[in-house]
C-alpha cells in the first residue's frame, strides 16, 4: 500500500469514527456530515428538497431526503476507487432541506426552490441535492443561474421532455424541456442516458432540440466505456450540471420509486458510468426520486446515496481543479 | 329462520355467486357491483376520489379507491346485522372515479370534485364516496348543495377544523369548517368522534362554532351506546351527511393512513356505533384516508370498506325512508 | 410464592433451558416439543396439516404448520393461568405433518386426513392440530370417530356451515355442516362464536340444524364471561371437540389469514373464553387458517401459537379428568 | 424525429391521456385497454386466469391476472424499440377472466380453460393471456387446436417436462409434455431458455424429444444474440407459440413468484431476447407464474406486464403479417 | 375555549410551525425539540440508548431510538388532556444518544450508561430515555442514584426479574431484579403491570421481594381506574421511576418488538393508565424495546412516541411541583 | 440423455419425494437432509450457527440458519451443472447449531465455536457452515486447526481484514487478519473477491500481508473466467477455505444482510465462480451474513442456500478426491 493511502487511512480513521462502526446512532445528516444551519465558508453543500407534488403515479418522495440521510451513514468515508475521501479533503455540510412556503402548490415551491438555490450560487457554494421529484432539476438549475450554458448528463428511463401534461409544464415529466428552453442547458451537448418505455412519443423534444438520447439497448450495446468516452467527447470542457433519477435503474435494484420501468441498468453499471467522468467540470448535480414507502429494507435509498456520493466526488474534484 | 331471510338468501345466493366464491376473479368494482359510465337510473352511487393533493405528511390516499374496490369484494353482499342486502334492494353501482383537469392542483381539483357532485345531485343519486384525502369533504358537499343545512357525523381523530395551513385553507386539515362557514353544514347539530392528539391548538373553530366534540377517552368513559343515543338527539330528522376518516381507528386496525394517531378505537366499535345511526337521514357519506402504500395485506382497506358498507346500508335505508 | 409454583418452576428451568433462551436456535418444533415419528407412548400429540386447497379466496394456509411451529417456540413452556405446564406433566410430541397422496386433489386429501386420524384415535392420543385450512376439521372428526356424538365449540368470524359451493361440499366453507349431517357433532349442544360478514345467508343450516350461534355483537354484548357461561351450560359433561378459526380474531390481531373479517374479537378475549372451558371433556382441538404469506412479523402466528397451546392446556387437563 | 412517430405521437396523446397520467385512476384493465364482455370483432385479446391449483410450493398465482392488469397501466401505450403502438394498429381489449365452475379440481378447470380457449379459436382471436400457474399452457394450446403442430418457444427456470407428480400428470410441473405428446407442440423446433436448478432429472422427456434446452450457463456463455439467431434458425416460418414463466428471470427481478430459482437472468435480458423474435409467427402467448404475495412494491408484476407488452407486440405484427 | 388554551394555542402555533405541517422535514428529532450537545441549562432531557446486547430472542432495538425520533414528530407538540404543551413551558432539548465504548460487551456498555446517567443526575436534569432493550433500566437507574429508593411503576408483559440467564445477570430479563438488589427500587412500593406468558416461574423474584404483579388478567378484571387508584394507594408522595416496556401491549398494536408475548392491552388503555398518575412524583422514565426491523408503517414505534409522550408530560408536571 | 444422468435420475426420485413436492412439508432441514443428533458416520455435515454479537449495523443473521433451512429445501437435491447428487453419493446430514454457553458474549462463544469445530476435525468431517454473522469464519478455522495453512477463497464486498475495532479485534470485520495472524491462513495464496465500499482503509492489512485483492471493478473488467483461472493459479492443490459473505452480492439480489454495500455481482455470477473451482482441495466452507429480518420472500435466504449448496458439492468432490 502506498503513503497516500497510509495517510488517507490516518485520517479515515478519526474521521469516521462513529460513521463506520455504528450507522444508526444519533441524527442522521447525509453521509455522516456536520449540519450546519447556513452555507457559510463551504464549498459543497448536500441540500435536501422533500418534495412529490411533481409526480404522475406513486407519491412518496418527500421522504427521500429523511431515507437518504440515514442510509448514506454506511457510505461516504471513502472512495476506494479515487482513493479520496472528499469529506476530508473539502468544507463540506448537511445544510439541512429547503423550506417551502407551502406544501400545497407546485408552482410556488418551485419558486421556492429557485430562490433557495439563488442563495446557494451567491455564497459560492457547489450544491448536491437530495430529491424529491423530478421537478426539482430545472428551479435547481435557474437558481444556480449559470453563466454559460450547462451540459445535462442526465441518467433516467424517461426523457423529462415532455409537453405540458395536465394543464403544468413543470411537473416532473419536463424539467430538461423547460431548462433548456430557459437557455440554461445546452441540448447539443447534453445527454440522456438509459432511457426506454412507454412514454416516448411525449419526448419529440429531446430529439427536435439535439440532445443526445441514449436507450437502455444502445447502452448495453456499445457498453458503458463507451458511453463514457461519448459524454467525455460532448461536454469537453464545458460546465456540466449531473442530474441521475434512481429510475435509470432496474425496480430490482431500485423498488423504492414512483415510476419504475423495468428493463434498467444495475446500480454497479451506473457507478462505473459516473466515475468515467472523472475530470469534467460537474459544477452540480441531484440524486432524485427515491420513494421510500415502496422501498424495501432501504435498498433504493442505499444504492442512491451510493451515487449520490459519486457525485458528490466528481463534484469535490471539479471544485478543486478549478480553483487550483 | 324466519322467511324474511330465507327469501333474501335465495336472491343473496345468484347475486354473489361470483362475488362470493372467488373475490380475486374479474375486473375489481366497489362491492363487486357494476361499472356504469353515467349516473342515470341509480339510487346510490359508489364514487371513488383519487387524491392526495390536500395531505400534510405521508401521502399515498391517490392509491385509495382501487384497493378499497380490491378489498370490498369480500365485503358487501349482505348486512347480517340488519339482515338486508342493500346492493339487490336498490339500484346501485360503481359509476367509476372523479374526473380531474390536472393532479397538481389543489384547489382546481376540489372545484373539480364539486362539479361532479353537482351532477351527481342533479341526478337525484345518493353518492358513497370512496377517498382519497379529507380536503374532499368540503366540495362533496358544496357540490350537493343542499337544501338545508345538514348535520355532520364526523369520525376522525382530527376535528379537521384548523384555520388555513401553508396559505391554503382547503387542505385535509380544514374541510369541516370550510363546510361550516359555507353554510352547507349546521355546527350546532353535528359532531365529530374520536379526536385526539396534538393538533387539539388547532381546532378551535369547533369549540367556537358550537360542535360537539367527543375526544377518544370520553367516547370509552360513555360507551358507544351513549354516543349513539347522543348522535340520535343531536340531529333527529334532520338530513345528516356522515364522514369517516379512517385514521379514527387505532393503527392497529389502520396502519395504511396518512397522519396515523395511536390511542384510537377499534373496528367494531366504529361499526357498533354507525349501526346505531339506522333511521337517520343520512343524504350521503364518504370514507376516507386510506393509504395502500403503508398499509399490510390489506388489512386496512378491508376496514375501510367495511365501514363503507354500513355507510351505505345507512343511506339506502335512508333513501328508502324518504321515498316511502 | 407457593410451594407449587416454587416446584413446577425448578422442572420449568430445567425444561426450558433451550426454549426460553433462544427461541430461533435449532429445529423448530411446536412449542419446542421433541418430534417423534410414531404416535406410540403419547399421551398427547401435535399434528401439522399444510393443507390450502379448500380455500376460496386468499391460499397460503399451506405454510400455517411451519410458521406455527417457529412461533410457538416462545409459547408454551409454562400457562401462568393455571400455573402448569402440561408439557411437562404429560407425554406429548410433535409428530410432523400428516402425508398427503397428492396436493392437487381436495377430496383425496381429506381421506388421508381421515385415515391419519384413524391411526390416532387407535393409538389413543389426543390431537392438537395445526391448520391448514378449516376444511380438515371434517375429516380429522371423522377419523376420531368418536363413540358419541361430540359438541362442537367453534370460533370463527364465519359458520362453516355452507351448502356446497363450487360443486364441492368438502370445502372450507362447510366442514361443520358435514360433521353434523354425518352424525358426528350434536348441534343441539354446540356453539359457534364470533360470527359477522356478508357470507351469512349461507348458513342457514346452522340455525336450521338447532346449533348456537353468538355473533360478534351478542359476543360483546354479553361479555366473554356469560358466554363461557352458557357454553358450559351447553355442553356440560358431554365430550367436546373445540375448533379455533383465527379469523374470527380482528384483522388486526390476525393479518395472515385466507378471509379476513373486519370487526372480530381481540387475541385476549378469544384466550379468555378458552380459559374459562376448564374441566370440560375436551377431546381434541385445532388452530387453522393462519396464512403466513399475508402475516407481518409473525403475529398472527404467534397469536395462533397462544391460542393452540391455551387448547392444549385444556386438552391435557381433560384427559387427566378422564384417566383420573 | 421522422414522421412516423409524430404521427403515432399524435394519436399516443389522445390514446393514453388517461393510462399516461394517472395509472391508478378508474378500473384497471390490461394495459388500460377497453374492457369486452365477448371476443367479437377483436384481433387479439388480453385474458386473464386467475388459478393456481397445479402449484408445488407457494401458492398466489391465483392473484396474478388482478396484479398485472394494476401494473401494466404504466406499460403498453407504446413500444419505444419498433416505435408503435400494437393497442392504437388493432382491435384488442381486456376480455376479462376464464370462468371456472369450480376453484377446487385441478383437471375439471384445466378442461374450462380449453373449452374457453376453444371459443377463443373460433372467433379467430390471437390470445394472449396472463396466469396463473404453468398448468394452464396445456389446456390453452389445446383448446387453440392447431391446425399444425406449433414451435415452443419457452422462457422458464424448468422444463416443465415432468412425469406425473402427486399422481396427477397435469399440475404446473409438465404442461410442455403433456402439449408433446398430444401433438400440439413440434418437439424438434421447440427450445427452453434459462433453466437451472435441482429439478433437473424430472425433465428426461426435454431431451428425449427432441426439444432443444438453453441451460442458464449456455444462455450467458453465447449471449442472447446467438440464442435469437437459434430461435429463428429452429423455428423458421412455423407457427409459433411463446410462453414465458417469470421465474425465469432471478428473483431479484421477480421475487414474487412460486418456485424461484436463484441465478437466473435479468429482466433486459429477457426483453432482448423478445424482442430478436419479431417477424416470426407468433400465434398466441403466456406471462405465467406471477405470485403477487410474495411480490414488492409491484415489481414482478411490473416485469412480467412489460414482458406480455412485448409478447403482445410480437403476435400484433404476427397478425398483421397473416393477414397482409 | 377558555383564556388557557388560546394562549398556548398561539404559542403552539409559532412552536410547532414545522413540526405539524411537514413531519417528514429535516433532520429527527425527538419531538421535533432542539438537538443540544450538553446537558446544561436543561429541565428534561431526551435521551436514545441504540442497544440490544441483552435480548435473548429477536434483536433491533438499536434501531429504535432512531425510528423513535421519525415517528415523535407527529407526537409530541400538545396534550389535549392536560391542555399543556411541556415543549413550551420547560427547558426540553434532544441531547442525542448515550457513548458507547464499543458496541461488543454488554456489561461493559452498561457501564457507559449508567456513567452517562450520573452526568444527567450531576446536571440536575430529569430524563426521558428511549430504548434500546430493557436491561438498560438497571444502568439508568444506577446513574442516577437517587437519594432515597424509588418506587418503580412498570408496564411490562414480562416481570423483568429472572435471576442470571447464559451466565449473565444483566440481560433484559433481569434489570428490576438488579435494581432492587441494588437498593434503587423500593420493592414494597412498586408495580408491575400487564404481566404475561410462559416466562412465569422465572419471576419468583418478584413475589418474594413484595412487588405488586398485576397480571393482563387482572387489569382487565379490575380495569385501568382501579389500577390508577392502586398505583396511587401504592406509591404516594415517593418519587417514582416509570419503565414501559413497548411488549405490554398486544402485538396488533406493537409487532416491532423482541420478545412480543400475545393477549396484552391496547395503546389506548396504557395511555389511560399512565395519565391516571398525573401528580406523581415521577423523576424519569423511559420507553424501551421497540424493534423497527419488525415494526411495519412505524405503528409501534408511533405507538411508543405516544407513550414516551405522556411520560414526559409526567416528569414534567413532577418538576414543576418539585421546583414550585 | 446419457446413461448416468438416468441412473441419478432414479435415484432423485426416490430421494426426493418429500422435498421437491411439498417444500414446505415437515421439519426443515438443510436441503432436507436427515436431522442427526452426532458427527458420528458422517462425511460431510451442515452446521448452524445463528449469531450476530459480532455486527456493527444492523442485527438479525442469528435468525440466518433457521431461514436457510427453509429455503434450502427447494435447493440441493441435485446439482444441474455437475450432474451430480452429493447428497446421495455421500453421508450427509444436518447436525443442528452449534450450542452456546451465553447469547452475551462475543468472545465466549467465538471459542464455543472453536470448541466445536474441534470435535467437527476429530470426527474426520467436512463442515459447512451456515452463519451467523463473519466473525464466526476465524474460531471455525481455529477449531478446525489444519495441519498446514489453508487457502483462503473469500467473497465478500468487505476484505474483513479491520485493525481491532470498539476495543475488540474479534467482531465481524476481522476474522481474516485473525486467520491470518493466528498462521491458520496463508495470505499469499489466498484471495478475496467483489470488494467495494467507503471502510478500505481499515483493510491496510490485506495488502501488507500479500492477500490478492479483486475489487467489483477488477472482477468485472476480468470476467468471473479469468478470476477463476487466477484462483486456481494460486491455490494449486494447496487446502482451501471457503468463504461466502452474502453481502458480496448486489442488494438487488441480497437484501436481507447486515451491511449491504451498493455495487456488487449477481447471484449467477458468483455460482459461476464458484463452479470454475471444481477439482480443488476443498476442506470445508461457510455461507454467513444472511440477515432474515431485513430480507423480503426469502430470496436472500435463497441464493444464500443454492450458493451453500455449490460449496457442499464442491467440497463433497474435494473428499472423493482425498480418499479416492
Amino acid at each position: 500500500m502506498d503513503d497516500d493511502l497510509e495517510k488517507l487511512a490516518a485520517q479515515f480513521k478519526t474521521f469516521t469514527k462513529d460513521m463506520v462502526d455504528n450507522p444508526y446512532r444519533g441524527i442522521p445528516t447525509f453521509f455522516g456530515l456536520p449540519y450546519r444551519e447556513t452555507l457559510e465558508n463551504l464549498d459543497l453543500a448536500l441540500i435536501g428538497v422533500p418534495f412529490d407534488l411533481g409526480v404522475t403515479d406513486r407519491s412518496g418522495t418527500r421522504m427521500g431526503p429523511r431515507e437518504l440521510r440515514i442510509q448514506s451513514k454506511s457510505v461516504g468515508a471513502y472512495n476506494h476507487c479515487t482513493r479520496s475521501s472528499p469529506c476530508i479533503a473539502h468544507r463540506i455540510a448537511d445544510v439541512g432541506d429547503v423550506p417551502f412556503r407551502s406544501v400545497y402548490r407546485l408552482e410556488e415551491a418551485l419558486e421556492d426552490i429557485a430562490a433557495y438555490y439563488r442563495g446557494v450560487a451567491a455564497a459560492g457554494v457547489v450544491p448536491l441535492t437530495a430529491g424529491g421529484d423530478h421537478s426539482i432539476t430545472y428551479p435547481i438549475l435557474k437558481g444556480l443561474a449559470p453563466k454559460e450554458m450547462v451540459c445535462l448528463v442526465h441518467f433516467d428511463s424517461h426523457c423529462d421532455t415532455a409537453p405540458p401534461i395536465h394543464g403544468s409544464g413543470c411537473a416532473h415529466g419536463s424539467p430538461m424541456r423547460n431548462a433548456v428552453e430557459a437557455g440554461l442547458v445546452d441540448p447539443k451537448h447534453s445527454i440522456q442516458i438509459g432511457i426506454r418505455g412507454s412514454s416516448e412519443p411525449l419526448w419529440e423534444f429531446s430529439y427536435a432540440s439535439g440532445m443526445r438520447v441514449v436507450h437502455i439497448e444502445e447502452f448495453y450495446e456499445l457498453g458503458w466505456k463507451k458511453i463514457v468516452q461519448e459524454i467525455r467527447d460532448l461536454v469537453g470542457s464545458r460546465p456540466v450540471y449531473l442530474s441521475f433519477d434512481i429510475d435509470c435503474l432496474d425496480p430490482a435494484f431500485a423498488p423504492g420509486t414512483g415510476t419504475p420501468v423495468a428493463g434498467g441498468m444495475s446500480t454497479f453499471e451506473a457507478l462505473q458510468t459516473l466515475r468515467g467522468m472523472r475530470g469534467l467540470d460537474i459544477i452540480g448535480g441531484d440524486l432524485v426520486e427515491v420513494s421510500p414507502p415502496y422501498d424495501h429494507a432501504g435498498i433504493t435509498a442505499l444504492a442512491g446515496a451510493t451515487i449520490l456520493f459519486e457525485i458528490l466526488c466528481l463534484a469535490a474534484d471539479a471544485r478543486e481543479n478549478r480553483t487550483a
